[in-house]
Parts: structure tokens; C-alpha cells; sequence
């Protein structure tokens, strides 16, 4: 089969990254007899750069033509001390989650055995632990009306809006996978407080009557920020709305210690925007250290979305043997470290 | 001298924990030669029980005309499964800290080094952290109008709001925290999405250079829920708005693995309020096994707020002693676990 696959490297290592990605996908087109047409794009501060645009409209036109985006990384430093300025990476970002309806980030937290070590966690707190985290990613106070600043400057706000369309899509979604998992699903939200909250359990609530085969379970975001450390194993699935998505999937991303290898979908509308969950970590910028492994399973990811179960399968049993060999970056193994073009080569190979 | 307590042991198990507090508090005021004067309040779900009202008026005229307020916990799962219902104990905390006026929420977060290995993380992690969270917390999405539902039910919303003087009134306080400890400041926001956070950074840009001494470092959120996992040990003190907040607090506490030794302290213009973080913990209620010890160190932050610093010094010395000892309840000692009226006596005669 062809499909079209828009490739966005970005800032930072994610030129490095997505290239091995590429060659991956490439191993699994040769094995598996599909072709895979990738397209090149800007994005990011790069972007910004070039055009004077983090999300050119170049970019989203072959964003919208693709069967799937691979997406690297975004983010300068030159653009960290500023947070109001007028054209910043970030705003690509949230430009191209609302342009292509990005509408739920799906991260999955897996434990690699050999790496438990590298957790901050207690090895028996962390081992084993799976689940996966569903952030609703194009509502709420991210891109909510009205929000800035009155007249003379000296009040601030924001508006946190949901739809019930809007929860009632994200919460399908992460019944689909409850579905395929364990069948226990946790819905974060902090509904003696707030009015969108009351909005998300009371879809929820009718929704779980007609989904009986899943736990489901209520949990307010500062008691699920808790137990994400202590009980990790727990968790199945999880999904909260937008904020409180950004905080509890970066802090569940820590707790198995190899952000490194972590991949995610942010599922649209239009189109699925695959990536590493880690950033642009300019300090590594070209000098072939970076681990490719997160955004290679991001690779895997991408092809499940398009029904190639066994290709993506092909990809994690690569990367599984390169982890068990620990044919690694320097980040996993700092004695014999190998680089990122040997890691990926290697995957490539053994696809 | 003469003090006038407002004591509000609430629901649960408060009751249990805060006679242990005011055991210890009247140690120190024989030792010390000072007359607290405890006058017990009703609050929360016990509250509503006795007069339809989780924060009645009576309560409130008390805690208005005492030096400080001793709290102890409120929520009843009686009321977990309607985050809806119309009268919640939680109505009444919040109604409490508006209306006293209670804007900075203070909880040092430390280890015990003989605790450690209570820690779901490795003990080189947690060892000694040593920071305090200051959270905002009478504004934001807590408080901001309008919050509510569309006429048809479909949308809800809340608002998140600060003014500007809120915001310096919260970065004043953190900075004089600072100054008094390791003379870092943990400015956490999310100022590359929200507007309300950008007011935040403006502000804490302004007063940063007046307080050259401190090193003020900024943060997002995000970052904020990872960094505390991975390097508790370099935070001082962290200071951020109520929502990120009340995740970011508890977060902190479940990391040195001892919650039940967690004080806190809400400043507020008119009194002050001074509670453990853990909650009633319902299960627990009646059968004296409870620890007492974040009570009656919360005593001890109210001994500070009221310059009796030798006091507070008694009150901490005797609590360092038992835990030495492991003269400790259930939870921290289980092989020879003592009751909640033992450690609180124990307390008391230390003093
Ligand atoms: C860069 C920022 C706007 C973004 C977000 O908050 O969504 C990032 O933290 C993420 O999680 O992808
Ligand atoms: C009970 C709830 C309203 C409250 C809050 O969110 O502030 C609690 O979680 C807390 O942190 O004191």
C-alpha cells in the first residue's frame, strides 16, 4: 500500500530524531511491501525562522493531505525568556492541535524491566506499571473566549469552556481503549471546584451505564496527582481535559525514568500527529546523542493508525531487542554509549 | 499572655487529632506561662448535620475574633458521590477562605531522615528535600465569575482571574520566605498558554529586581510536576496560583512518604488557619489510631504566626524526639504501633 506521511523534524534534535524514524518506517515499507511517500515540512522555531510563522499554511495544506503527520520536536532557547512575546514556537503548536482537530493526545506509560533502575521511583512502586493517558487537547482554558487583560492592565483571565460534544468524544475514545485493556478507566477532574468538571462527570456518569463491561472510576486531579507516584500500577486508562492533562501526563512521563522512550498520537479530526512526548533538548542539538527510540515508537504508533498492526509490532520488537541488548544512547547507558544513527541503524536492521 | 484559639475540629477523625494539638498547646502554655483560650466551633459535613451549613455564621464570628484558628479536616463520603449536590463540606472550606480573607496557603514539605524509606521514591531522591509550596488561594479559577452552564445545559464554563495586587500580595509573601531560607523562589505558571499566568510572570519580573538577593527562578507547571519527582532536593520555596496549586501541594506531599507528619498554615487578613494536610481519612475515625503528628505540628506554625517561637521550638523538639523513638502510630510504626492519645500524651510530657 502508498500512503503519505507528512514529516515535521522542528527545532532542536528533532531533525536527528525523525530520521531515524524515517529509516524505521522505511525497513518496514521493504519488509512489508508499502510504500511511504514522506513529504518534508517547517514547523517550530524554525518555521519562524524561515517564514516569520511557527505553523505555516504550506505545512498545514500537507498536513491535511497525509494519511499521518510524524512530528520531531519544537522549542528554541531563544524563545524561553519571554513568554509574551509576539511569534513563539508554542503557538505553532496550538494552531496546528486546533487547525487539524487534535482532539485527544494519547500517551502510553510502559516500564521497560532492564531500566526500572533509572526510575526515581522504588523499583517495586514502578515495575510494571501500563497504562495510558487520554488528554483532551483542543478545549478548555487552552484555547477558551474571552481571556487577556482589562484596560489598564491590572487584570488577568482566562475562560475554561467545554462542550458536551467535546467530552462526550474524548470519553468514546478512551472507552475504545479501556475496551482493549484491562477495562478500568479513571476520569480526572476537580468537579467540587468547577463548573466544566461537574460538565465532564455528568457525561461521564452517563456514559458509564452504557459502557457496564468498564470500571470506571472518579478521581479529583490533586488526589490523582498523588497516586499516579505512590500506586503507578493502578492506573489502565486515564483521561482528563486539557490542563490538567498537560500536568499529569508530564508527571506520569517521569515516573518510569526513560522519558527517552515514550511515544504519542494526538488523534484528529482531519489527521494523527505522531511524536516523542520528550522536547526539543536543544543542548544535544547535532551531536548524534540523542535517544530515537520515543519518537521510533511513535513510528509504531503512526502505523497501528493506519491498520498496520504487524509493521508496528515489527518496530517494538526491534526496539525491544536493542533495550535488552542495551544497544543504547547515553542517556540509558552511559558506559558503552552508542549514537543516535547506530541506535536507529541497528533498529532499522533488525526490522 | 492571653490567646484566643478558635478550634474547629470538623469531621472524621479531626476531632481525634486536634485535642491532640491543644494537649500539646496547653503544655507549652504551662511551660511558658500563657493562657490559650480554646473555643470550639462547628465546620463541615458535622456542620451540616447540626445546622444545614458547612461554614456557619457562628463559626465565623468565632474565627474573626481569635488570634488564630486551629483546624482539623471535614468531608464525609457521604457526600463523595455528588460532586453536584447542593450543600458540600467543601462549600464551606472555600466560603472559610474567602471569607477570612485566608489568600496564601503555606505547607513546608521535609524529610525525617529516619522516614525515608517511606518514600514511594529511592531514598538519594527524597533525602534531605527540604522546601516550602506556597500556594495561592482565594483567586483564579476558584473564584472567578462567571462559572456556570449555558441555558441549554451543552456548554459550561469557569473563569480564572487575578488582579494585580493579588499577585503581588502572594509574590510578597513568597519572597519574604525565601529570605528567611535558602533564598531560591520557584515561580511556577503556565505563561506560555494563559493570560492570567503572563500577569504573574510581569509581576514576578517587576519584583524580582527588588529583591536582588533571592535567585527567582521561573517554571511551567508541567515542568514543576516532573522536577518535583525528579530532584525534590532543589526546590526552596515554589510559589504558584491556587489551581496549579492545590496539584502541585499535594503532589509534594506524598513524596517524602510521610503525609501524616505534613503542617500546613493559611494566611489570611483577618486570622489565620492551621491544619494537617491529610484529610478526615473516614475510615480511621473513632478507633484512636490516627496520627496526630501534622496537627500538632500545625499547632506549632500557629505558635510562629503568633511570635512564640521558643514554643514552637518545644512543640517541634518533643515531636523529633517521639519520631527518634518511633513512638509513632500505626502508619509509620506497625510492628509496635502506638494510639493517636499515647503519641499526643507523649507529646505533651516531652513539652
Ligand atoms: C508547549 C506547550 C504549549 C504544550 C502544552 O501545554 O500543551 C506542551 O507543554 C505540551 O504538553 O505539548
Ligand atoms: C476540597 C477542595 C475544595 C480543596 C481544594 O481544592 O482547595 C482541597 O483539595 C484542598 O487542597 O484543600
Amino acid at each position: 500500500m502508498q500512503f503519505k506521511i507528512a514529516t515535521l523534524p522542528g527545532d532542536g534534535i528533532g531533525p536527528e530524531i525523525v530520521e531515524q524514524a524515517v529509516k524505521a518506517m522505511k525497513s518496514v515499507g521493504e519488509v512489508f511491501n508499502h510504500e511511504f511517500d514522506f513529504q518534508y515540512a517547517e514547523v517550530g522555531a524554525s518555521a519562524i525562522d524561515k517564514v516569520g510563522e511557527p505553523y505555516p499554511e504550506a505545512t498545514h495544506n500537507l498536513c491535511m493531505e497525509s494519511d499521518a503527520v510524524l512530528f520531531g520536536a519544537i522549542g528554541d532557547p531563544k524563545y524561553d525568556n519571554d513568554p509574551s512575546a509576539k511569534v513563539r514556537p508554542e503557538q505553532g503548536l496550538l494552531k496546528m492541535r486546533k487547525l487539524l482537530g487534535l482532539y485527544a493526545n494519547i500517551r502510553p506509560v510502559v516500564t521497560f524491566p532492564s531500566l526500572n533502575y533509572k526510575s526515581p521511583l522504588k523499583e517495586e512502586i514502578v515495575e510494571g506499571s501500563d497504562f495510558v493517558v487520554i488528554r483532551e487537547l483542543t478545549g478548555g482554558i487552552y484555547f477558551g473566549e474571552p481571556r487577556g487583560r482589562s484596560e489598564d492592565g491590572n487584570t488577568a483571565f482566562d475562560t475554561c469552556v467545554y462542550k458536551r460534544e467535546e467530552v462526550e468524544r474524548i470519553l468514546e475514545l478512551a472507552y475504545e481503549y479501556a475496551a482493549k485493556r484491562r477495562k478500568h478507566l479513571t476520569v480526572v477532574d476537580k468537579a467540587n471546584v468547577l463548573g466544566t468538571s461537574r460538565l465532564w462527570r455528568e457525561v461521564a456518569q452517563k456514559m458509564e451505564k452504557e459502557h457496564a463491561d468498564i470500571q470506571t472510576e472518579y478521581m479529583f486531579v490533586d488526589n490523582a496527582a498523588m497516586q499516579l507516584i505512590q500506586w503507578p500500577k493502578k492506573f489502565d486508562v486515564m483521561v482528563t481535559e486539557n490542563m490538567f492533562g498537560d500536568i499529569l501526563s508530564d508527571e506520569a512521563s517521569v515516573i518510569t525514568g526513560s522519558m527517552g522512550l515514550l511515544p504519542s498520537a494526538s488523534v484528529g479530526v482531519h489527521t494523527s500527529v505522531f511524536e516523542p512526548i520528550h522536547g526539543s533538548y536543544p543542548q544535544a542539538t547535532g551531536k548524534n546523542i540523542a535517544n530515537p527510540i520515543a519518537t521510533i515508537l511513535s513510528a509504531a504508533m503512526l502505523l497501528e493508525s493506519l491498520d498496520l498492526m504487524k509493521e508496528a509490532e515489527a518496530i517494538r520488537n526491534a526496539v525491544n531487542q536493542v533495550i535488552e541488548e542495551s544497544y543504547l544512547t547515553e542517556d540509558l547507558n552511559s558506559d558503552n554509549a552508542k549514537s543516535t544513527t547506530e541506535v536507529g541503524d541497528k533498529i532499522a536492521e533488525l526490522i
